[in-house]
Formats: structure tokens, C-alpha cells, sequence
């Protein structure tokens, strides 16, 4: 497949970004996942952006959206509806560029995001708990205070920021033949699409995404974006659906996308913690999910790398009983 | 200080070592972590042993010492007394070579320990509970089976083979100046001491200990070897006394022994785990928490590298209170 639709971003927006962001992110390191590479037969290493600032991928793109913003416009700050890892990015970012930032939360989040926000230095608006409340109530702040809105993925400045993972990939794994990239509102995986398709046009991509929120697959499948999910899958992260900028990548310069259960989620989950001895979230086992399921394809000799996006979970309420698992085995 | 002495183990030693285990051993990522040098003040990288092969760097030494009897002496197996780490990597180095091991462990081990050294192929035997009790049953073992005695740390093929990490660290870190590494019997200090010096001279060496487990420190503060504490310390992977082939290199080559609370390793374990987004074992934070204390001097400018010795720890059972702790910012 080729890169010859005209999409919201560019190689070259996303080679800028990379430059742009380099100082206030970290160039999280590619891991060789043995246990994972031994159950699935194939050779797979891991992208860390679970150990990234803020403890995922989003502050690329909060940082790239942050620094994009003229002088003239960066008093009045940002603002955004979020309740996750894009939240405390924007926040984290704007702080650095010394900007205000509104975010605004619904009035069921929870206490501890909610407060994980204000650290960072944002001010946090609450809202009601639809998502046209908090879209209402995010236009409202907006209009007040003329901060620029920088939405959680479907923005060129977002997607540019998350696409700078596929360059590092490109370098960490030069020989990778298929990248593993989870998809909620696709910032993260349109964005390394058009960067990977631009550098390696043949290498196979694939998101990854619940059978619960299942909207991606369905999009790529049908031609036509589809509705979002009722937000029930525990891979949190991604229960939102595809956007207007991120959907054509989508649907024309990605593979495939694989399906998993909750079951697979939370067994891949285990996988991570027990074996591969790294802590992360339930939407960062999603891709391993898919791959341990043989849900992937592509070449079984060169490594297929997996992104791990997130490491903010609550370590008091791990998804499966855990009665006793010292000394697993490794591989 | 010079490798000058006469010690149990060379560099040449601990070179073939390295060569003779390298098909059974993972080379482990040294990460750079971001968290703890931005708490700490320094570059400190983290050489993930967490990651090895059933989890803890054991399996090095182990798969040194199987690898090393004699063609005539292998059938008769292996024998060694360890409820912990170090029974699961001998049995899994014995199984591979298609050897019969022999693990003592005591009648109050947890079941499960004894599950996962019996899954990896070994014949536990049940012993009383002292350390009389369990060496006179190993001793019976050996005499009965004449397997070879692999003890957990006083032997020059287990110093060997743990002296491989620090091979490692020197080709990854080329640059490191300090090495932080958690002692308790001493043959992962003493291998990694006696490497490092023939390579790197003037690099310094810290051992960690917990306060609680705090032989190592008094041993090199008053050059008589102490008895053992009291076996206490949630770090239980370093609850065991210096051994007479450990003690003279750790008394000699070894710069000094950093104490560290308990309470300082619960924080560190947590900042390992919340920030640096690991898996660790509570022995793997004794030498972050002196890292994080201050107490290992050295070259602020130069890399740190600490080792995170193992990952085996109950996800269950992990030792703080955790109401809520999403969405950590990361340093």
C-alpha cells in the first residue's frame, strides 16, 4: 500500500514533529519480549511507551500540538475534554511551555485522575457526564478564554506527535516486518502509518482493537466510519471511536485490523506483568493480545514490534485473581 | 583498588563464563531510568536481570555450574537446598541438559515456590526448617545420589557465571561509573567485582544491604566475616550471609556497602513500579533505595548503573497501600 492519499499529515509533518518534540520526550527503549516471542512463535520486541513522560504515548502529541501554537496565541493556552492519559499530557506539556491549560472532566472521574491533572498544573473544569456535556462545556471554555482546543487524536498536530513512534521503531528494529499498533481514535495508529509507510512502503501494520469497541474493524471493513461503543471494554484507552482525519489512513494504508476479547486482553495482560516483568495498562495488551492470538500475519521471522502504550493502571485492582505466582518461568 | 589477590574466581574465568552460557541466558536490556535520575540527581540506567530467563539472574550461575561438570558426573544430577530464586534457575539449567535435579526445600515453603520448581523438572525434597535441618538433608541427597553440590553462591562457577553481568553493562554502558549491585550471600557482588576491576580498574563498586540483613557491611567494616542476621528484611532474596569465597573479593575490591531502611526499600519498590513502570522483586530495590538515599557517591555525570536483580514477587501482595494511584506523572 501506498502513501498517495491526501491525509491530514505528512512523512515530513511527522519528521518535524520529531525534532520538535526530542527535548521533552523520551526515546523509549525497544525490548526484546522473549516470553511473548516464545508463546507466539515469532520474534517480537516491544516499543515502551509505557515508560514514556507521563506514563504514555499522548505527551508526543500534546508536546507537538503545545509547541505548534503560535506566540501570539500561547497566553490564552489550551484546552480539552479528557479524562485520560491525554489529559495529563496536554497538561504536562502546556506547563512546560509555561501556558495555561483547561481540562475539562466529567463530574464522575476519578478523584485521583482528577487530582493527577491539577499536579501537572492544568485547571480542571467539571462537567456533566455526557459526551456532549463535556464537548458543550469544553466550546464554553473555549469561547471564554480563547485557548486552542488540542483534541485527544484527530488533529494533524496530535497525529504528527504519535507518529514520531514509528520513526524510533524504524531505527530501534530496522529489519521489523510488521508493526502491532492499538487503535482507539486512531491518532497513534494513523499517525505511525503515515510515518512507517513513508520510510518502509511494504511493512505489514495492523491495530489492534477490543471486540468491544470494535468500531476501527468495522470502519476499515464496511468503507464507512462507524458508530463509537457503549465504553465497556477494559482497555479504557480505547473505547473512543475513529475521527474524521484518522479514519482514511486508515482504512487505506493499514493491513488489517485484529479483533480480541476481554479474555485475551486480561490473559495477555498477565503475560506482560509475570513474564515480561513490565508494568502496563489494559489497552497496552491489546496488541499482544492480537499477537499471541495469531491474529496478526505477516512474516514469522522478522520481528513484528508491538506498541505498549500506556502504564497507568492501578496496581490495587489488577484484572485476574492472583492467589500466589512467585518464580514464574520466563519462556 | 587492583585485583591483585588470590580469589576464588579470575576474569578469564568469568569470560568463558560468559561464552559457555550465552545460548541459555538472555542478554537483558539496560534502561535508562528516567524517574530515578531525575529523584536522584544522576544518570542512573538499570540493567533488568528482572527480565532473565525464570526471573532473576540465577539462571547465570546456575547454567555456568551445570554446564561445567564433567560429561562423566552429569547423569548423576545436581543437588542444591533453596526455597528461592536460585532453585528455580538450577532446575531449569539442570532440565536443560537433560540432568536430574535434586532441590531441598523446607517443609514451610510456600506451595507455590515448590510448584514452579517442580513444573521446571527438579525432585524437591522436604526438609525441616532450620538451615541445619536443610543442609544435612542435601548432604544426605548428595551422598545418596552423588549429585554435584550447586550451592546458591559460595562456588567459583556460580560467582562466575553472576560476574557476566557485569560483561554486559560494560558493553552497554561503556561510559558507567558506578556500579550499584544488591548483595546478600555475596557471589553476584563478588562475580561482578571481580569483572568489572580487570576492565575498568577505577570504576567504583557499591554493594546495597538492608540495614536488616547488614552482614556485608559490618564484615567489610571490621574484615572479620559476620554472622548471619536475623532473616527479616522484605528483601528475602538477600536475607543469607557472606560466603568464604565471596567475603575476601568484597572485602578487598569492593569500594563499599550501602545500608538501606525497609522503609526505603518499600518507597523504591514503588517508585520502580508506578514510575519506571517494572516488575521488580523487593531485593531489587535495595540498590535503588541507596541510589534514591544518597549513599552511593561516585560521579554524579557519569552513568550509574544499578542491577534490578530479579522479578519474582507476588502482584498480590505488594507492600504498600494503593487506593489510587492512576496516571502517574513520570519525573
Amino acid at each position: 500500500m501506498s502513501a498517495s492519499g491526501n491525509y491530514a499529515v505528512t512523512g515530513t509533518d511527522i519528521a518535524a514533529a520529531a525534532a520538535r518534540i526530542a527535548p521533552f520526550v523520551i526515546r523509549t527503549p525497544a525490548i526484546a519480549g522473549s516470553a511473548v516471542s516464545a508463546l507466539a512463535g515469532r520474534p517480537v520486541t516491544f516499543k515502551c511507551e509505557s515508560m514514556q513522560r507521563t506514563g504514555s504515548f499522548k505527551i508526543r502529541g500534546a508536546t507537538n500540538a503545545v509547541r505548534s501554537i503560535p506566540e501570539a496565541d500561547a497566553p490564552r493556552g489550551v484546552v480539552t475534554h479528557s479524562s485520560g492519559n491525554h489529559a495529563l499530557a496536554l497538561a504536562t506539556a502546556a506547563a512546560e511551555r509555561g501556558m495555561p491549560a483547561h481540562v475539562v472532566m466529567p463530574a464522575n472521574a476519578s478523584p485521583s485522575k482528577r487530582a493527577a491533572v491539577e499536579r501537572a498544573g492544568a485547571h480542571v473544569v467539571t462537567s456533566g457526564n455526557t459526551g456532549a456535556e463535556r464537548e458543550a462545556m469544553a466550546a464554553e471554555v473555549q469561547s471564554r478564554t480563547g485557548a486552542t482546543m488540542v483534541p485527544p487524536f484527530d488533529h494533524p498536530w496530535v497525529m504528527a506527535g504519535q507518529g514520531t513512534i514509528a520513526l524510533e521503531i524504524l531505527e530501534q528494529v530496522p529489519d521489523a516486518g510488521t508493526l502491532v499498533i492499538p487503535v482507539g481514535g486512531g491518532g497513534m495508529l494513523a499517525g505511525m502509518t503515515i510515518a512507517a509507510r513513508a520510510l518502509r512502503p511494504d511493512i505489514r501494520i495492523v491495530g489492534a482493537e477490543p471486540e468491544l469497541a470494535g468500531d476501527a474493524e468495522e470502519s476499515k471493513r464496511t468503507g464507512v466510519r462507524a458508530a463509537q461503543r457503549p465504553p465497556v471494554t477494559i482497555a479504557d484507552g480505547l473505547r473512543t471511536p475513529l475521527g474524521e482525519l484518522t479514519f482514511p489512513v486508515i482504512r487505506d494504508l493499514v493491513d488489517a485490523i485484529a479483533l480480541v476479547s476481554e479474555d485475551e486482553i486480561i490473559a495477555a495482560m498477565r503475560v506482560i506483568f509475570m513474564q515480561e516483568k513490565l508494568v502496563i495498562e489494559p489497552s497496552a495488551a491489546v496488541g499482544v493480545a492480537a499477537i499471541l492470538a495469531g491474529r496478526v500475519g505477516g512474516s514469522l521471522d522478522r520481528p513484528t514490534v508491538c506498541v505498549l502504550c500506556g502504564g497507568n493502571v492501578d496496581l490495587a485492582q489488577l484484572p485476574w485473581s492472583m492467589p500466589n505466582m512467585p518464580n514464574m518461568p520466563k519462556a
